[in-house]
């Protein structure tokens, strides 16, 4: 808990006086203010979060917190539990999709066994594991108290030593058949929304069996009452471990002052308990792609992020994670490019003065 | 016309058999099928498109076709005229948004001069200059049947050459002050929406400035009745140079089934018009990002192309397009590198297994 209450009350905000140093030069540059949008904004943010605007390829890891849950004993998932160990292992070979997306943008990996329902015997895969999985949150709580704030600072402690190892950029990623069903009742928890509009069909439900996902989500909530005004009730009641660990990630980057991205639906659910528990942990964060499962678009909505992407994707694992870094150094790139007004020997003195003189002729003209 | 029309009557269907292929190999790697969802159709289209679904990194060309537009002397932008002569020099400078952009991503620039009321005197800008600028088409046709004809040509003859030497993925921008007006007016008619609808703030209008903007769209309309059945007649009497050039460079892309990705509201207002000329010019196309301009949103809905981007963009240039390059290029790369499930060692047979035992039992429990 000591590390939990120390990260929350040390996140500062952001640097506003490099923001607006950022904002100042990126309104100089040959175009019409505001017109790269987006781009703008992260390149601003990033002034804000790194205490300078400058462009380098960062040294990059997304970091999958694995773990299982109880609640599949309520059939909620198209996806076998064993499938939670199989692809953590693959992971680790470079086969599944967040591997290859990863290598693409070279990014690294980091991959936290938080609690899955199986003995795991790969280096690669850093032991932290709280429990063999979750219990049924249909039946009771999925946790305890302590297990949960144990699987925050799983997450804040994982973000420290990646911080004093170099790392410079991070993504959320996870593997844990159920985690769509646990992520949808914390957001509707969280957000106050009826389970229809936030549970989705996760791997590809039947519509049958995605009615089902939904009444096991209120039976949860039912069954548990957690208090949505306490993060951590919620997290251990109706959470997972891997969601609560990527809660701590997101704390552990405002925390170390580090830009960290929200990839789908669990990773989005995990920024939403970070952002509650200290608003400044959504200064540090980006979104990355707007996920199919509808629970994400309510979380970004709640912490007034919007995404960058639109692939319509459902994957998981932290794929959208890279290519959303790519943006980011991209947004970086063309602020330090781009020629100034000046260097392109371009007057903007000369914005809005033809149109003036025309729209005020053309006044003058109307009141003869 | 001859060359036009030969372009259009030789347009071919995407290759059926690859895209049933592609997607074949898609569904059996190692991710819930579907789930990496716009990257999945990317690649299938870009099977169907080169005849094989094969990672590269293309030779890449953003064409900017650079014109100017008569009506700016009714007061439609903040910008003089005098600015597009001065955008198309900086281009060859590498000083601008795309030019960056472009670097950042490996692609080069074909500059074109396809009306700028100006004399170019830079051999990187290829001359094709039909006129000094369009006439106002507040008040007169902006140009004539043949010169509409004669610009489109310019277009497929970019794209024909561009392709003999070696290009292989391609993006469309403009400059030219004025033609966010002349392209909101062409997907006006087009889509049969009012201006109220398609009509944008350009490079930074005020609400007063923004409402005469529509009326000289309407007015330029209303003087020059065009068939929206012709998309030629639309284009000659209320379009401009660079908008037609860049139909001609969606018709060449089609006609030399090589992908061709639309930027902003210019660009997308000449990919409606291809789309218009011959449907299957669609197959060949990739949206890039939404725009800010309303009009681009509303022909991407009209040819149901979906972008890929949300980054709040209204610079033009062609600047949407390096992005886009980029993630075709991942989307290739991502299914050539991920492994199958049969290589991850998980068995599909396993998927619904557990469900439906659980389901069944539910189902039994109640029955009893």
């Amino acid at each position: 808990m000591e590390l939990l209450n120390n990260a929350l009350s040390s996140i500062k905000p952001l640097n506003e006086k490099e923001i607006k140093k950022a904002q100042g030069k990126i309104d100089n540059l040959v175009k019409p203010i505001g017109s790269l949008g987006t781009l703008e904004e992260i390149a601003a943010k990033m002034a804000g979060i790194k205490g300078e605007m400058r462009f380098k390829e960062y040294k990059k890891s997304v970091v999958i917190m694995c773990s299982d849950n109880g609640v599949v004993e309520e059939g909620v998932s198209i996806a076998p539990q064993s499938f939670t160990k199989a692809l953590a292992d693959n992971f680790t070979e470079g086969n599944t999709g967040v591997c290859v997306l990863a290598n693409r943008y070279n990014s690294d990996l980091t991959i936290v066994d938080v609690g899955i329902n199986a003995e795991m015997d790969d280096e690669k895969i850093i032991n932290k594991k709280i429990a063999y999985g979750t219990k049924n949150m249909a039946k009771e709580a999925a946790m305890t108290r302590e297990e949960a704030i144990k699987a925050i600072e799983v997450g804040i402690e994982i973000m420290d030593n990646l911080v004093k190892e170099g790392y410079e950029l991070f993504g959320t990623g996870e593997v844990g058949i159920g985690n769509t069903t646990t992520s949808a009742a914390v957001i509707s928890v969280l957000t106050g929304l009826d389970s229809d509009i936030v549970v989705g069909k996760g791997a590809g439900l039947t519509d049958g069996q995605h009615e089902h996902k939904k009444r096991v989500v209120n039976k949860a909530i039912e069954t548990n009452k957690p208090d949505s005004r306490d993060v951590i009730d919620v997290l251990s009641k109706i959470g997972g471990f891997d969601i609560a660990g990527l809660c701590g990630c997101f704390i552990g980057a405002a925390k170390n002052r580090v830009p960290i991205v929200i990839d789908g639906v669990i990773s989005a659910a995990a920024a939403l308990c970070a952002y509650r528990l200290n608003p400044l942990c959504r200064e540090f964060m980006f979104p990355s792609h707007l996920s199919e499962e509808p629970g994400a678009a309510q979380a970004m909505k709640e912490m007034k992020l919007e995404p960058m992407l639109n692939l319509k994707m459902r994957l998981g694992e932290g794929t959208g994670c890279p290519m959303a870094f790519n943006i980011i150094e991209t947004a970086l790139y063309t602020m330090e490019n781009m020629a100034s007004f000046e260097e392109a020997s371009i007057e903007t003195e000369d914005y809005d003065t033809e149109i003036n003189k025309i729209l005020d002729e053309k006044t003058a003209n109307k009141e003869r």
